[in-house]
This record gives C-alpha cells, sequence and structure tokens, in this order.
C-alpha cells in the first residue's frame, strides 16, 4: 500500500512537474498527512525536492513545490536508427541531461557486434559525465524492427538487416563487462515507445485509448489501450504497417504483397511523383512540388492520403481510439492532403460517431521515441521508489 | 481491501467451479483465516455455500468445496439475433436456469418498439419461474451492431435495420414500467460479449491476450487485451468485419467497399460456390459439396480460406494474441480449408515467432454470447458482493 503510494506521488510529480503538496492531496485522494509523509520519504531517498513557488508570489505564508531532482537517478536511453544511434542520460521528469550521437553509415557499421560497441561507448561517456553520485538505474533501447519483450531478443529488424540477434542480454553483459554497471535493459519497438512517450507527457497525456503512426520509409505503430500501451503475448503488438491493404499491391520488404507501408510510405510517395529514392531530402522535394502544384506530386500525396485514410479507418475500427497521433511522413500528408485522408477514412468509418476521434501530430517531436526509452527506463524506480538498486558511477571515473 | 478480496473469492468460484479454501488459500495468496471470514460473509449474503467434497473420498476428516449458490441471485441475459430473440435467466457460475426463445420472422417483428415488447415479456415470464426469493440484479443484452457502452444507444444494427435507437434507456423504463424491476442494463456488442464469455470460462480461460471471431453473413470481433476486453473510447472498439481488405472488392452493408467481411462471409462463399443466398441451409449444402468433391465449391471454400487467412494476419501483427478464436462460418473453414488459411496466414506475419498463436475453435457453442452477456450483468455483484441491491421478485407473483 505504501509502495503503490510512494508510486503514485512520484509518477505524478514525474509526469505532470512540480506540483504542490495540497494539488497532490486533491489529485491523488489521499490526505495531507499520508502526502507530507509520502514526499519526507521521496526526499530523503533523494528521488524529490521541495522549492518555494515563487511565480505564484501568492500573499501569506511561502507555498513550496514538490519536483523531481535530476541529480540522484538517471537511466540510459537509446535509439537505434538506420543512421544514426543516439544515446541519451536523462532523469526522472523526462529531463534530457545530455545527449550522444553516433552516425552509422556503412554496412559493417550496423552490423549487431560493431552497434553493441557504439551504444556501450557512449553510454560510458555519458555516465562519466554525469554528476558525482548520480546512480545509473536502467537503460531502454528502441528498436526498428520486432523485439521481444521479455528478453530483448530482435526477430527482424529490417533496416538494420538483423535477425534474431539477443540484444538484450548481449548489452546487459556488455555493459556490465565494459563499465561495471549491471541494471536491467529493456528493449522495445521504436513507435510503441514513442506511443508510449506521447502518452505519458506529450499531445496524448491523459487520453486513455490512443494509436500513434509514424511513417517513413516503414510505417511504426504503438497503442494504448485502457491506459496501457498494447504489447500482445510477447511484444509484437501494435505491428500496423504489415497490415494488408491491397492484396495485388506491391511487394514488401517482409516478404508478402501490399502491406499498408508499401502504400503509404516515403518510398510510395517518392515513386508516385516520379523520383528515385533518396531520403528524406527527396521527399521534402516532393512536397515542395506540391505547395508549388506540380500536377505529378499532388497526385502522388493524393494517392498515399487515400490509402491513408483506408487504413486509418480500419484502425479506427478497432481500437475506437479518442485520438490518432499521426507522425513524420503522415504528418506531412496530414498538411498537404488532410481533406483527402479525411475524406477516405470518413468512408470506412463503421459509424460516424467515430468521427469524434482527434486526429493530431505529436507534440515531442524527434525527441518522442527517446522519451519512451527513458520512461520504460525508469519503470522499475518509478513503480518501486523505495527499491532503489545501489551503484556507484564515481568508481568509473 | 476486504471488498477486493470479497470479489477475489467470488469471482474464482464463479469461473472456475467448486473450490476448497485450502486452494482458494494457495491460488489468492490469502492466508487461511481470511479466506475463512471473506467465505463466511460471502455465506451470509447467499452467494456461496459449502458442500462436502463426496467425489474426492480423500481419507480422514472430509473436505469442503466452496460452490456459488443458484437460487439467490440471477441475472437477465438477452440475446438479440436477427432471428430470434433469446432471453435467459442466469446465476452466477454460469449457470443457465431457464431459457426462453422468440422468433422474429416479420421486419415488424424485428421493429425497435416490438422487440422491447418481447424482450419485456420473455423476462418477466422467466423472473416469475424463479426459485422464491431470488434476487434479479440485473441485464445484459447482446446486441449485433454497434452499441455506445455507457448508455446502450446502438448506432446501427444493419441486420436489425436499427440506426441510433436508445436500446438501454428504453429497456430499463420498460422492465421498470412493466414488472416492477430497476435494474442496470449493460448492453455490448454480441462478438464481444462471445468474446468475453470464451475468456471466462471457455477455450480462452487463463488465455490474457485473444481474439474472438465469428462469422455468418457478417463477421463480428471481440479482442481481449491483457486479460480484459477491448472497448475503446466508447465502446465501438473491435468492429473488425469492416477492416477493408480490398479497396476493389464488392460493396458492403455499411457503405464502404471491399469489407472483410464482403470476402469471407455466409454470402460471398454462397456466391463464389454459384449458390443464392438462403441463410445457414445453402452454407450447409456448400460446405456438403466441397466434401463430395465438387469443383466449384471447393475454389470458394479456398478463396475465403485465403480472405481468412489474410484477415486473421492483419490482427496477429495488431494485437499478438496467444490464441485466435474461430466461430460460425470461421469453424467451417478452418475445417474444410485449414491447410489454406494458414498457408496464407503465414506469408502475412511480420515474425514467424507469431506462429506460437493457437488457432481454435469456440467450446461454449451456441451459449457463448449468451453466457458473455450474463457475465456483465453479473459483473456490479461480482465486483462488489457487500452492495447487493435489494429488490423482491415475490411481489411480482
Amino acid at each position: 500500500m505504501r509502495r503503490h503510494n510512494l508510486a503514485a506521488v512520484i509518477g505524478h510529480v514525474h509526469r505532470s512537474g512540480p506540483t504542490s503538496r495540497a494539488e497532490l492531496t486533491q489529485t491523488l485522494g489521499l490526505n495531507r498527512s499520508t502526502i507530507g509523509a509520502l514526499v519526507d520519504e521521496l526526499s530523503a531517498r533523494g528521488l524529490v525536492a521541495e522549492r518555494s513557488d515563487r511565480a505564484r508570489r501568492t500573499p501569506g505564508r511561502p507555498s513550496y513545490l514538490v519536483t523531481v531532482r535530476t541529480d540522484t537517478v538517471a537511466v540510459l536511453a537509446v535509439v537505434l536508427g538506420v543512421d544514426t544511434v543516439t544515446v541519451a542520460t536523462v532523469a526522472p521528469g523526462g529531463e534530457i541531461l545530455a545527449e550522444d550521437h553516433v552516425a552509422l553509415t556503412t554496412d559493417e557499421d550496423r552490423s549487431f557486434d560493431r552497434v553493441l560497441t557504439t551504444i556501450a561507448r557512449s553510454c560510458k561517456k555519458l555516465a562519466v559525465a554525469l554528476p558525482h553520485g548520480t546512480m545509473v538505474t536502467g537503460m531502454g533501447v528502441a528498436v526498428p524492427g520486432i523485439v521481444r519483450r521479455q528478453d530483448g531478443l530482435v526477430h527482424f529488424a529490417p533496416n538494420l538487416g538483423w535477425r534474431d540477434v539477443p540484444l538484450g542480454a548481449r548489452l546487459r553483459t556488455r555493459m556490465r563487462s565494459r563499465m561495471g554497471l549491471d541494471v536491467p535493459v529493456a528493449c522495445r519497438n521504436d513507435a510503441g515507445l514513442g506511443a508510449l512517450a506521447e502518452h505519458a507527457r506529450g499531445i496524448g497525456a491523459g487520453v486513455a485509448n490512443l494509436v500513434y503512426l509514424h511513417a517513413e520509409v516503414g510505417v511504426g505503430g504503438g497503442i494504448v489501450v485502457d491506459g496501457a500501451l498494447l504489447e500482445g503475448a510477447a511484444g509484437y503488438g501494435g505491428e500496423v504497417g504489415h497490415m494488408r491493404v491491397n492484396p495485388d499491391g506491391a511487394p514488401c520488404r517482409c516478404g508478402s504483397r501490399g502491406c499498408w507501408e508499401t502504400e503509404v510510405g516515403e518510398d510510395a510517395l517518392v515513386a508516385l511523383a516520379g523520383r528515385r529514392p533518396g531520403g528524406r531530402a527527396v521527399v521534402e522535394e516532393v512536397l515542395r512540388a506540391v505547395v508549388a502544384g506540380e500536377p505529378s506530386a499532388t497526385r502522388a500525396v493524393n494517392t498515399v492520403a487515400r490509402w491513408l485514410g483506408i487504413g486509418v479507418a480500419n484502425l479506427i475500427n478497432c481500437f475506437n481510439p479518442d485520438m490518432v497521433v499521426l507522425g513524420g511522413l503522415f504528418a506531412d500528408v496530414m498538411e498537404h492532403a488532410g481533406p483527402s485522408v479525411i475524406a477516405q477514412m470518413r468512408t470506412g468509418l463503421v459509424t460516424p460517431a467515430h468521427l469524434d476521434v482527434a486526429l493530431v501530430t505529436p507534440t515531442l517531436g524527434r525527441h518522442s521515441v527517446l522519451l519512451g526509452a527513458a520512461e520504460v527506463a525508469l519503470e522499475p524506480v518509478l513503480s518501486d521508489p523505495a527499491c532503489l538498486p545501489v551503484q556507484d558511477i564515481a568508481s568509473l571515473r
């Protein structure tokens, strides 16, 4: 019970920012003296501090705000991209303390063993730079592929060329041998983590049911059902990019054909607009051509918009979300052909009542996946603040 | 806390059947004296009884089993079908006490007001026949359509010809005025209730993540995510029949085209086999023709099998279930063309790890939806046994 209440207080301050004891009392439905004792315990464990609320300048005695400390606990958040590995140290409250980026330019750079070395090196660099006394309590890794929740086995990450590699286990060993850091390593699909972050502290804060979609070459999906990320039996849930929407469509990297991402991904837009694939730069060229009124580019974005509307309607019928978050290329398509998306979506909804859904773009920008990785890494400490593992980063110096 | 524990004990006995105090102690992780006190309280409230376990014939002192009583509390469970209204009285434990069927033969029979009258009349008949002293505590209604959870507004029930009718509110009023019974009326989509029942006491008992599919003319879906039925923002979740899988496909009753149910429903099978629609009888004729080796019937069932595999793969990619339950026509297709379904499904799965999924048929047979309706009606009593609403059916006699 006490553990549950400690978690409720630190969880609230972690997600919502500095909060007065009075607000905590009201929001969490606990009495004043209980909140006082919980804040005192979190404070003694170094997780929160109280500071006076000068901004409010209320008359009478000063008001204090409970706020997370960012100098006692931190986690390592890793985002594996196709071109870049990003590593960051993140404190409770979602504050990014420091970031490191390493470019992956060759296939050799993307090989499993090389990526492990790259991650471990960046982690050590950032951990050593943490304020003296900061404990690193966990690690979260975002993977552009299909990951087994239990142990971080990556079944398939097409853009890295990985199949069945034991990422979680090998990272943990590597961190232990390289920097004497033995902490849980949570590996998850990147889009699922984007959904988690937008739900924790972005556009989806407080929304119980949301579908988060992020498109680049592939389409990633993360789905929140009744407040929790849908993971399914083994953590493979949310793979909406391979929803087959066009059985006569183009072959997909996954071995099937007519998957949603073959119709709505960057490659589809670029090819429909008569360009050769060339990453984000060519996508932006196509979008500029749309603005300039080039007919083939306009047709291309409208075709992609149609398929986007079809897929979004399918997902709304399945999940009945309060909100659909459209990121990456999908945000661009909404900007340039939003009415086509909505018209197509409307014909596919089984009830007009579904039109209550909010179609929005993510607000955490390029940090959503990184903050999601931090969220899963922080989870053990936030759910049981009284059981912090004890380590001493100072020994690495 | 006590309320939570009372609910845990009655919930376990309700789902798992007669259980000894020792098993309750072990399963629920509570100590012996706590279990004793909880059983005594449930017993005093008339919800459980203890009987000696003669079947076990263990030596030494007799063992007693805690079992639900079926003579103190009952709910009304209603299934609205296209041709029939079924009403039953159901006791905790899922025991069907009595059933009443009323055929709907004309469109007039299916009109909203007539159906209300039919339900109320059957309910009164069954309630009066309950053992003296049995309290009716709730009502659950299964609807072949899209229902708002909050108040039982039916947005769309194509086979009944209903649009935006306030079923929940009107039924409650009707029951109150007709038989002085003022109880909560929970209206839900029928396939969702089928999923709930198979999860509570059928093939899916103890399975955390399952997709339940039932096909007749339409395809209904009910999805259990992490132990709970996916309802979404307003209760419209699980409408997988209108997942658009073939954008160039046939028009659907919903106004769209190429919805999954236009490719895999009874009408598709019958038309592909060169027959005219004629309900279940013609479907069975086609299935007999498959067994007899008629080429057009064989091609028809294989085509439907292919589309079934495509849709099931989409759902497995989305939900990563432990189990997919295939009922109605889908059970027939598995029986007659299972390998085609599985071959097609396999090409659509994003990871071979998804092949761990169990493809099964429902075990509660024609009662699954009825028992699901009873489940939602019983929920208030089972989640808070100490707060039984007090009514006296005896006054109706």
